[in-house]
C-alpha cells in the first residue's frame, strides 16, 4: 500500500518546522498508570507553541508555500486553535494572515489571534459562512488558502508529534489521539506505520460527533449534521484526504459520553496538575474506558492542546 | 559561618529520597520570559509526588528515623501538603502515620490523607488544639513528631529540590520560592550557598502574612497574629531553625497582594498550562512585580505545588 505522503515527506516536515517549535516533553504519572492498569506515555501538545498541536501542521503549511506567492498572505476560517497556528506561522514567516472567525468565537480566542498581528474577519457561525468569507478574502488578496485539516501539509506537520514520541519511547504497543477532521489521526497513523510498525493506532471521539467512528464502520465516510460536544475542537466532519489514510492505518476508534470527557479531563488536571481542554481528554477517557484491553501495555497517548476558557469551566 | 546543616548532609537527604521522590522536569515558556524580560527556569515541583515538594522533607524525616524508633512510627499536625507528604512517607516505610488534621481542612486534603492509609485525628482549627492533639497521641503511641517546617532532616528535604535545579541549570543569577514556615527557602538558601554560590536567593510573601518579610527587615523573629491569605500554604510563622538560615543567606523577600497573587496563578496556568496552587505563584508574582530588577537574567522559580480544590478556584 502507498500513501500520498512518504516516511520522507515526514522527516522533511519535522526538518522544516523544528526550529520554530516544541519538540514537547513526554510526561507519565504513577497514579495515572494505577488507575489505567497500564503504562502511560503523554505527549504534551498543550505545552507545544500557541498551546495546541496544530502548531505543527500550520507552520509546516505555510512554511510549503513557495517564497513568491507566500508573501500574499494566507487565509484559514476557524474558531479554534487552527486560527492561531496560522496566524503565528504567518508571523513567523512575515507575511500577512488573513482568518476568518465565527463571530460567537471565544474572546480569549479572538484576542490570541489578534496577538499574532491576524487580520480577523468575523461572520456567522456557519460552515458556508465561514468557507465563503474565506473564499472572497483568497480572491480579493491572492493569500493561499491553508484548510484546517484536510491538507496533505497540515497532516506532515501533525505527524511530527508522534515520529517525536516513537523516537524517544519504542517500546510503544498502542498510540491514541482524538479524531474531529482527521488531521493528527492520519499523521499519527502514518508516522506509526514508517517510524514504529508494531504500534496499533486508536482514536476517541465524542459518542455525540461520532462520524470518524461510524465511518470506519460503514467503510465510507458518514456525515453527522450539527454535532455538539464539549469537545469543541472534535465537532469537523472528517476530511476525505485524512480518510483515506485513517481508514487503511487505524486500528479502531473508540467513543466516549460527554460525561467521560469531562471526568477524564479532571483526572489528568487533577492527578497531573497539568491543563487540557475537553477535546484533548477525549482519548484520555477512551483509554480509560477500554483499559481492560491494554493491561500491563506501553500506550502513548497525544495531548492535543490546553487552551481553555478558565471562567467556564466544566467542574 | 557555618551552619546546621553540611553539603554532605543535603548530599545524603538526596541520596535517601531519590528512590521514591520524582526528579521533577525544569520547564521554560518563551510568552512568559517575553513578559518577564527574563529567562524563567520553572522547577515543577507540582509535578512531585503528593502534588508539592514537601514530599521531600517528609521522606527524608521518616527515613531518617532509626528504624527501631520508626516502627512505632510518626505523627504530625497539618492541614495540608505536609500532611500528605508524612503518610506518604510512613506508607513508603511501611509504619503507621498519626495525622492531625482541623476538621476544616478541605475534603480531597482530608481524602488523600485517608488514601495513604494514615489515621486521621480531626480537631479545632487551632494551633493549639493542633499541637495539643499531636502532643497527646505522640505520648501515647510512642511516635515520632515531624514538624511540618521546622526540622533540619525536613530542610534538608526540600532543599534537594534546588540541588537538582542548580545540577541542570548552572547559570542562574537567582533562584526564587516562596516562604512560610520557612522550610524550603532556608533549603533552597542553603543548596545555592554550596552548590551554586553566585545565584542569589529570594522569597515571595503574601503581604497579608508577611512575616518573614518584616523578620528580615527587623532581624529578629516578627510574629503576625492570625494572618489571611488565598495562598494557604504560607500562613505559618517562620520557624526559628529556618530562621538562623535564612537571616544569613536570603536577599531579599518580596510581598504581594492578594490580586498579585491570583493575576500570577492564573497566567502560569494560560501561558505555561499547568496547574499550580495560589501559595505555588506567590513568588511567580514576587518576581513579576520585581521584574525590573532581573532584566536579561536568568532566574530560577521553584514551584511549590499544584493541590487545588478545582470546585474552589479563584478566577
Amino acid at each position: 500500500m502507498s500513501f500520498p505522503i512518504s516516511q520522507q515527506d515526514i522527516e522533511k516536515a519535522h526538518e522544516r518546522i523544528s526550529p520554530f517549535v516544541h519538540n514537547t516533553p513526554i510526561l507519565t504519572s504513577s497514579s495515572i498508570d494505577e488507575i489505567f492498569g497500564c503504562r502511560v506515555y503523554f505527549k504534551c501538545e498543550n505545552f507545544q507553541k500557541i498551546g495546541a498541536f496544530k502548531a505543527r501542521g500550520g507552520l509546516n503549511a505555510v512554511l510549503g508555500i513557495p517564497e513568491e506567492i507566500r508573501q500574499k498572505g494566507v487565509v484559514t476560517h476557524s474558531s479554534g486553535n487552527h486560527a492561531q497556528a496560522v496566524a503565528m506561522a504567518a508571523k513567523t514567516c512575515n507575511v500577512p494572515a488573513y482568518i476568518v472567525m465565527p463571530s460567537t468565537a471565544p474572546e480569549v480566542k479572538k484576542k490570541a489571534v489578534k496577538g499574532y498581528g491576524a487580520q480577523i474577519t468575523f461572520c456567522e457561525p456557519t460552515q458556508i459562512a465561514r468557507e465563503e468569507n474565506a473564499a472572497r478574502i483568497q480572491e480579493e488578496t491572492g493569500a493561499t488558502f491553508i484548510s484546517p485539516y484536510n491538507d496533505y501539509k497540515v497532516i506532515e506537520g501533525q505527524a511530527t508529534s508522534s515520529k517525536e514520541l516513537f523516537a524517544e519511547q519504542e517500546n510503544l504497543n498502542a498510540v491514541f489521539t482524538p479524531v474531529g477532521g482527521g488531521g493528527l489521526l492520519a499523521g499519527t497513523s502514518l508516522s506509526a506505520h514508517y517510524f514504529s510498525p508494531t504500534t496499533k493506532v486508536y482514536a476517541g471521539e465524542p459518542a455525540n460527533a461520532d462520524d470518524a467512528h461510524r465511518s470506519l464502520k460503514a467503510g465510507e465516510i458518514v456525515k453527522i449534521p450539527q454535532p455538539k460536544s464539549i469537545a469543541d475542537g472534535l465537532l469537523t466532519g472528517i476530511g476525505d484526504k485524512n480518510w483515506g489514510i485513517i481508514k487503511e492505518l487505524v486500528d479502531d476508534i473508540f467513543t466516549v459520553t460527554e460525561d467521560e470527557i469531562i471526568e477524564a479531563m479532571r483526572l489528568v488536571w487533577e492527578r497531573m496538575k497539568i491543563i487540557i481542554e475537553p477535546s484533548c481528554a477525549v482519548p484520555v477517557a477512551a483509554l480509560l474506558k477500554n483499559r481492560d484491553q491494554f493491561t500491563g501495555q506501553n500506550v502513548g497517548v497525544i495531548l492535543s492542546g490546553g487552551n481553555v476558557d478558565l471562567g467556564r469551566l466544566p467542574f
